[in-house]
Parts: structure tokens; sequence; C-alpha cells
């Protein structure tokens, strides 16, 4: 059913923005809005909503929704031309907002029909309605990241002499799965060595030797809320250099996590992790932003870098996940799930942080 | 390395729409024309390609990529601009062909920028390309069928009492990689009795009984290439009625198979099967088209339904799946893929198509 009150902060924020009219074809923000979830494909589907209630919910009649879902429902087929309908529903004298992900396939006919006196991403009224969770939210996020603690403990334990990264990869989801998650979020990253140093290392045939790190970037979905979470172990020894970088890495996230409250600007948290980085020598090391945005999908809008002022807010959740990447020797990263509180922030990650020797 | 021979076709398609240049973001077609593959998530991706030859392959600091790929690399961060970067790029004095999946989030910058005369959606250019396979890829769409043939085999055999549409449809990936492929080219598509009735029932606790039909519709992905198959099965027995629903899907099936050749209209093939399962009655249980095209993506550009009036070339790859669909019933879908060669076609896949009693 329609969840009303997401509806109204998403009209709110059209307003804001001068807007009546918006097009939202994200299929994560449809669900979000609904409570209903089509995987669409290439077909078209769109939830259209108006600021005078007048709502759309476009379907192809190839996709299966409740009876009731509290939104006037306009179906078509594989024949029929998608843009000319939707056309049909839209208010053609003002301007029209639109998902940023509605793609040119849909977009240009619109502009081509005139179907509105212009065409704006308004995407950011429902992502920052997205980005700050409400109650119901954030209770299903403590749930996931509790499973995904639960289930790196039990990960470390797979790694013996002769295991390749495929090996572990292959058997988390089976974990997760026994642990009561619904899947992946993403596909595991589990990383030996060398292969640490790029941070989207697909697993491989690499065997984990004495001395190398074992980074496991993982997370898992549990009733459509996605948790994610790095920690980076030593496999039966660590060198005092990798001991070194650990534990700036480790540093950089706990001092980012400190400085969390409503007010801070999100960039601020990527420079308290990114100055400590830097003053070490490591900066250069450091190549991505501290952390994104997470709920429904495991990336979401919004994120922690340094060109982000978006002040934090109570409800927003984000990742904190410094990292430091040596090619050719060694990467670590350290990463938790945030929720922003009235007066901090809680983590959602609880397994330890302190550097440990596995295996 | 850029594969010259394809990048050439997609030209030539591009200067016969009037273009001459186009910006591709579909992940697929850039593996397609580079061999490179790269999930972006929400970054931007492209390679654009130029008639004049200067193409430019646009990439984030965090893709990992071969040193040599055979055109200009373009690096930018998660901090950069993007579409700023894209426009510095183009040939502000033409109109530009975009892909139809390009989203709203750069194409409306690059629209407001004024960054070329005019934006047209393209696709078909590469779409089209795409949908005519070289040798090469031909090859490659044999083997992954062959591995569907082996494969629905062995997942008959998992049908026993007891067993459950879910129970079943978690073994299949396990099967699937001991005959050697990497993955499943979708989600398995399990439904028992009136499941079936569902074109895109998701496997549940459904426990089969005997009289039941077992629908598999299921495929894998082997180098790239994505097989999809669906056969109809029978648990233990078979009711008249159903065996008459059957034999029409199968016999509509193998009317459109045997009419395949250069130059006939894929409406045609898609009218075919239609007619047949309309003249016995079951033409409004028949919801959707005939088939689709497919490749490197299990559901890629172009299908065989009742408005695509384009002509069957050779080297074109789709699927034939007629279905019949009785709401708190049954279900019946036979599908095979297809290969067009000079003189008919060629059925990649072999698994045989009689009505068949399991369990």
């Amino acid at each position: 059913m329609l969840k009303e009150n997401r509806v109204k902060r998403v009209l709110d924020a059209l307003k804001e923005m001068g807007l009546s009219q918006m097009l939202i074809v994200d299929p994560m923000s449809i669900y979000y809005l609904t409570g209903v979830y089509i995987a669409p494909f290439e077909r078209f589907y769109a939830l259209y909503l108006r600021a005078d209630g007048k709502h759309v919910y476009f379907l192809n009649k190839l996709f299966t929704v409740p009876e009731e879902v509290g939104v006037e429902k306009v179906w078509y087929d594989d024949t029929d031309p998608a843009a000319e309908i939707v056309a049909k529903y839209l208010d053609h004298d003002s301007v029209l907002g639109v998902d940023k992900d509605l793609t040119a396939r849909f977009l240009l006919p619109l502009m081509e029909m005139k179907a509105a006196t212009g065409f704006v991403n308004a995407s950011l009224a429902v992502d920052k309605t997205r980005g700050v969770k409400d109650a119901e939210e954030q209770e299903l996020m403590r749930v996931s990241s509790d499973i995904n603690d639960k289930a790196i403990a039990k990960f470390k334990t797979l790694i013996h002499e002769g295991v390749t990264e495929k090996e572990v990869a292959e058997q988390t989801l089976k974990i997760y799965q026994d642990l009561g998650a619904d899947g992946f979020s993403f596909e595991p990253l589990v990383a030996f060595g060398a292969n640490a140093a790029d941070p989207h290392h697909a697993p491989d045939d690499t065997v984990v030797k004495p001395g190398d790190c074992v980074l496991f970037d993982v997370g898992c979905i549990k009733d459509g809320y996605c948790s994610d979470m790095t920690r980076t172990f030593y496999y039966k020894e660590v060198s005092e250099q990798h001991q070194l970088v650990y534990n700036m890495v480790r540093r950089a996230n706990e001092a980012a996590i400190a400085k969390i409250k409503p007010g801070i600007p999100l960039c601020e948290l990527d420079k308290t992790a990114r100055d400590l980085i830097t003053e070490a020598g490591y900066g250069p090391y450091f190549t991505h932003r501290l952390g994104h945005f997470i709920g429904l999908g495991e990336h979401e809008f919004g994120d922690v870098s340094s060109v982000n002022t978006d002040k934090a807010e109570p409800g927003m959740i984000f990742s904190i996940e410094p990292g430091i990447y040596l090619t050719g020797d060694t990467g670590v990263r350290v990463e938790d799930l945030v929720l922003v509180t009235e007066d901090g922030c809680e983590v959602l990650n609880h397994y330890p942080k302190e550097l440990e020797i596995i295996g």
C-alpha cells in the first residue's frame, strides 16, 4: 500500500523545488513508496506523483502487483508505446520532475511530444527523503547489520592453509542464509595480500599465504535492507609495516565516527579521516571517498566525500570506510555503517576493529 | 582490445542515421566493443565513438581496466562532474547520438551545456549490430545452450515427493557450475502447477503434487554469453486437458521455428504461433510476445512480437517461447533459442520437446 507519509515527504521536497509533478522510475524508490517491488528489466515502469494527489502507477501487463496499492494503475503491454501512454497523464502546462535514472529512451520522446513545459532532474526530492530513514527502516537496518556482524565472525574461520579467495567467497551465501539473510547485498569481496590493493578486486584463485592481509568487504540483504562492512584480518602473522598501516586506517575510521552528529557537514567527516592518513604520508593511497549512503540499495544517493557539504541529519545511515591501498603489497579498509542520532551516532556494526591475526 | 570490426559496423550504422558521434553507456555494449567489462553501479561510464576515429573511453579512477584497450582513456574521480568532463570531448557542432540507457542525470546537464546541436537516441546503431552475432559469438552461444541442455536433463531429476520449488531452484547453480557455466543468465524460474500460470513466478515453498506441471525457465552464462530455455514437464501424471494445452504450445513453438529464414518479418513468426493458439481458443491466455533477442544480455534489444516488422537476418539469435497461462490451474511454455542461418535456422537447444512425465 502507498506509504502516505513517505509520499508526503517527497511531495513537500518537490514543492520546495517549485515542482508539482514527478515521474519516478527507480524500482527501489517505487518500493520505498508503495511496498511493491518489481524488477522491470528493459520494460518501462514508473510511479507518477502529483501535488494534487492524482498519482498514477504505470505497469506492464507482465508485472504482478497486489490488487490494492492505493494508487491508480495504468496497464500497457510490450507492443504499446510507453512514452505516449505516460504523456497522456502528465500535466503538460508545468515542469516535470524526472528521476535521475529515467533513460534517454523514454525521456527524449517525452521531450519531443512536449509532454511538459520543461524537464528537470528532481531525484533529490526522493533521494534525500530516502536518505533519512524512518523508525521502521532504522530497525530493519539494525537487523541486517546484526546478521553481517555474525557472518563475518564465521567468514574468518574459513581461512586456512591452501584456501583460495574464490573458495571462501563461495561459502558466504550459505552462511548468510543460515543466519536468516535473504541474500547478498553485493557480491562478497574477499582479497588476500596484494589483491587487497584493488578496492574492487573480485575473488580469484589466489591462495592465502602467511603474512597476507585477508580483506572481507561483505554485506547481506534482509527484508529489503542492506548491510555492508569491511574488516581486514592477517593470516598467521603481520609485519610491523602492515600493522602500522592497519592502525592508521582504524584510527581514521574511529576519528571520523567520533565526529558524527547532526549538523556536521559530511565533507568534514571525510576530511577528518583523510587528514590523519595524509599526515602519516599515505594520502595518495586513500583513493576513494570515505563513505556512501545505504538502505534499500547497497549504494544509495548521498556520500561522505570531500565535496559533499550536506549536513548530517538524524536518521541518515552511511558507511565510514577509510582505506589505504599499496599496489603490489597490501590493502586495508575498515568499514562500519553508522546511523546519525539526535546527539551523535549509533554504529550499526559491532564486530571488533582491533588488529586480529587469524588462521 | 577495441574490436575494430564491431566498431566499424556501429559507425556505419550511425552514418546511415546521419550521425558522426555517439555516447555509449550500456556496459554490455562497451564489453562488446572493447572486451572490457565494468559494473559501474551509479558511476558514469561511457565509450564515446566518433566517425573520425577520435574515440574516448570515460573511466572512474576506481575501475580497473587493462593497460591497452586501443582507445584514449579519460579518468575522473567521484568528486569530478562527469557530464562537464564528457562535454569537453564532444563535437559541439553536430548532433550527438546517445545510448537509450543514458540517464537523465547525465543527459539533462549535457543538454543544458549545449554540448551538441541535438540529442537523439541512437541505440539502434549498436543494438542492431549486436543483434547480428558474428562467428565468434555464434560459437559462444552454442556452448552456452549446450550446457543448458545438459543442465535441464539434471534439473528434472531433482523433482521428487515433498520437494519445493525453492529447494529445486537452490540446487541449480551448482549443477550449472559443475557443467562449466560461470553462473545464471537469470534467476531460475521453477513453477509447479498453478504457479506456472504466472510467467514471472519466483520459486517459493510450494510442494509438487501429482498431476502438476513442472515448468523450468532457466539459463546460464558462459564466457559472457547467455542461454535461456523453457521446458514444461508433468509430475507423475497429466490430465487430458493439460496434455492438450501442452501439445498446443509445443506445436506453436515448432510451427514458428519452421518458418524462420532470412527475410521473414519477425512479426510473422509471432503471428504463426499466435494464430495456432488463438484458433484453439487460447489466444487470450498467450499474454506475451513470442520471443526476445539474447546474447551478452539475457534480454537484448529486439523481439519477436506482433509489432516488430524487422526481418530475420543470418546471425540473429532469439528465443521462440509461446505459452498458455490458465490462472489457478496451470501454465505451459516451450522455449528454444534459434540462430538464423543462410537458408533457415539452427535451433540451439536440443533437449526434446515431447510431453514428458517425470518423478
